[in-house]
């Protein structure tokens, strides 16, 4: 059992020791920071989860061959090109920016993880890169405000920074654990700019192997739980390090791992989150909850068909208690159900039950959906499983962000 | 093999010999004509397909019913009111509507077919419709504006009203047929406004069974091809009413059926077309075009991931030749290809190909995409399948109709 918990928002990826980091500005983005570099102190057991897209990014797939040996040393990260689609000549480049980190840091290569986010289809400027990279290594720290530095150098669309740091105990560990959190994303995202982002790190002991089976279940429970456009990028990533460096070592099933994957998912729910509250044009924070469905995997679906309808969330744009369209969407979702037995409730009130509408107020309705976190519950009366998915609305800003750039 | 096609969008609903009809207004609406009746001489062989949503209106499920039974007379179709999710009082007005219809009709009210559309969770205000039958009936006719005030009466938020007459002919066949066809939609719909509706009347004698088949067939490739929004809605139907009026009898398997599916199919591509052009907030038709897939379900799956990607509609609304977004919804559509050896095209020039970016000229590619019909095409190179998707941009407008409307 997870018995203590200290979360902080003014700190993140060098929060546990043995990490130090940097955000510098190499010229990839047309201002602002845009390379971050995070390195362990030694080899870190690494894991990572990777984007579903067929269409995957040079980085992509040199970075899954790199935890796939089960450490790592560092992350370089850049901002501004995705470095997507440009045939062999961005394999070609995503190992030199590998093998320019590491001649720096006097690493191997193949440990220098590398992620990018940005725009496809257009060429990585290496001279930029060529440029950046020592600049990067000389500003590598754990003081000031390194960590927030990090948080918006690897931003695109983003409005805001997302980090976190917790130290949190377990009667099932030896000691606490220290984690630090950083991630970017707004959509697929913005202006043919893709990516989620993540990066991880902490202070234990884990090896790999039980690093990646944490790591998966967390992803699956709160990454793979947002939603902004329904479109996953060529370039979407999650990565952990652990340096091994703190009091606590997880090397075996049972009760600790089964806390630390815990521990891991309430970190990744709060990045995830973030990313939802801060997608493209967004007003709001919205949660879909449904209950009542014959497994997991059909709650999440009816709950994914909800949060990515675009008449839903024009609704919540509008602040309108729209149940017919909440209960239309989860009727095309493939899942059975009988719609006589379904119950929706929009914050507090149920506003449709037993086959037609609720009485409700509906000023006080269209007030909580102006709110800036709302939940919308579907109660499907079919089964014991449940699930949420977090998503924002539809806004006039979107179109905008996403019409007005030209490639 | 079909041998002359002669097509008019002056005419309707009555075009072929056989059948009468009426739009009036009853008030459901703010404004304009809301109840379209359509009857025909005699009994009618018909056909019909219904929305495969889970939450399916009172009338879906009763006209379901009529259908099955293989005849009709008569088709009495609202706009303003979907009589959708009202519970057991859904059914008995729906019920009512035809017995107030077949009264009148001196016909069976089990021979009478229903369609509503309009906003959901309503219950239906039967005195207007008590009050509105009556006339619709006293003016029944063929002549005149007749059919586009039928057109006009099942109207909710769309733009323009869409109707087709076809006169057509093939070496297979004993004579010509005649087509009308009328039909509705523009989101799943607006403001809670459901609804796909398509009625179509043919002259000739095709009994229920390859009416069926071939209503089945039409709407695959045709209203089952076109997507706003991809929220199917709760009222959707397609009905057709054979009058067996002309020369020509249908009533066996063979090239003489094929031929008539084919007609239909080009029939209910036109309106399914119209219905793509004409959704809510739409600048533009878009054809998506999908080749070199393993089946046709494979190519449709693909087209339709394209279609419905809010990225690609927004790029599509600003005339941006965002090829990355197209790979990228590709990439996610489940169907396995390999981006490197896929091509896209946009208009007539190939935009990727060969795993990167192809030269294009940029300029003429936006003001290609600034046309109001646009084709974007996929080769996956994958297999010897293909399949088309229509469907429109994302703008402004589509946030506004969808944002503002407060039920």
């Amino acid at each position: 059992m997870i018995t203590h918990w200290k979360q902080t928002h003014e700190a993140g990826i060098t929060y546990p020791e043995g990490f130090v980091a940097s955000g510098v500005r190499c010229g990839l983005k047309t201002e602002g920071l845009d390379l971050a570099l995070i390195v362990c102190d030694g080899p870190a057991d690494a894991a990572g989860v990777f984007t579903t897209n067929l269409v995957q990014a040079a980085c992509v797939r040199y970075s899954r061959h790199v935890v796939e040996r089960g450490t790592a040393r560092a992350i370089l990260c850049n901002a501004g090109n995705a470095n997507a689609c440009n045939g062999e000549r961005g394999d070609r480049d995503t190992i030199a920016m590998a093998e320019a980190a590491a001649g720096l840091l006097g690493v191997e290569p193949t440990s220098v993880l590398i992620a990018s986010t940005g725009v496809i289809g257009h060429p990585m400027p290496m001279e930029k890169l060529e440029q950046g990279i020592p600049p990067a290594v000389d500003a590598l720290d754990r003081e000031g405000d390194t960590d927030m530095r990090v948080a918006r150098a690897i931003m695109t669309t983003d409005l805001r920074p997302k980090m976190i740091g917790v130290r949190c105990g377990s009667d099932e560990w030896a000691g606490e654990i220290t984690f630090g959190g950083v991630c970017k994303g707004s959509g697929m995202i913005a202006p043919n700019m893709a990516t989620m982002l993540c990066f991880l790190t902490i202070d234990a002991d884990v090896p790999h192997r039980f690093l990646q089976t944490a790591l998966d279940e967390a992803v699956r429970l709160t990454f793979n739980r947002i939603t902004v456009d329904g479109d996953t990028s060529t370039n979407d990533m999650a990565l952990i390090m652990a340096a091994g460096a703190g009091d606590c070592r997880i090397a075996e099933p049972g009760p600790g791992l089964d806390d630390f994957t815990e521990a891991l998912t309430r970190v990744c729910r709060y990045l995830a989150r973030e990313v939802a509250r801060d997608g493209e044009g967004a007003t709001k924070l919205v949660e879909v909850r449904v209950t009542g469905a014959p497994t997991e995997g059909d709650a999440e679906l009816v709950a994914r068909t909800i949060a990515e309808s675009p008449l839903v969330k024009t609704a919540l744009f509008g602040c309108d208690p729209n149940w017919g369209r909440i209960l239309a969407a989860a009727g095309r979702s493939g899942i059975a159900f009988d719609p006589r037995r379904a119950t929706v409730i929009i914050g507090d009130q149920t506003v449709y039950a037993a086959g037609a509408s609720a009485p409700f107020d509906r000023d006080a309705a269209h007030d909580y959906l102006c709110e800036p976190e709302v939940t919308l519950a579907l109660d499907l009366a079919s089964g014991p499983a449940s699930a949420a998915i977090w998503t924002c609305d539809f806004s006039y800003d979107y179109v905008k962000i996403n019409a007005e750039y030209h490639t």
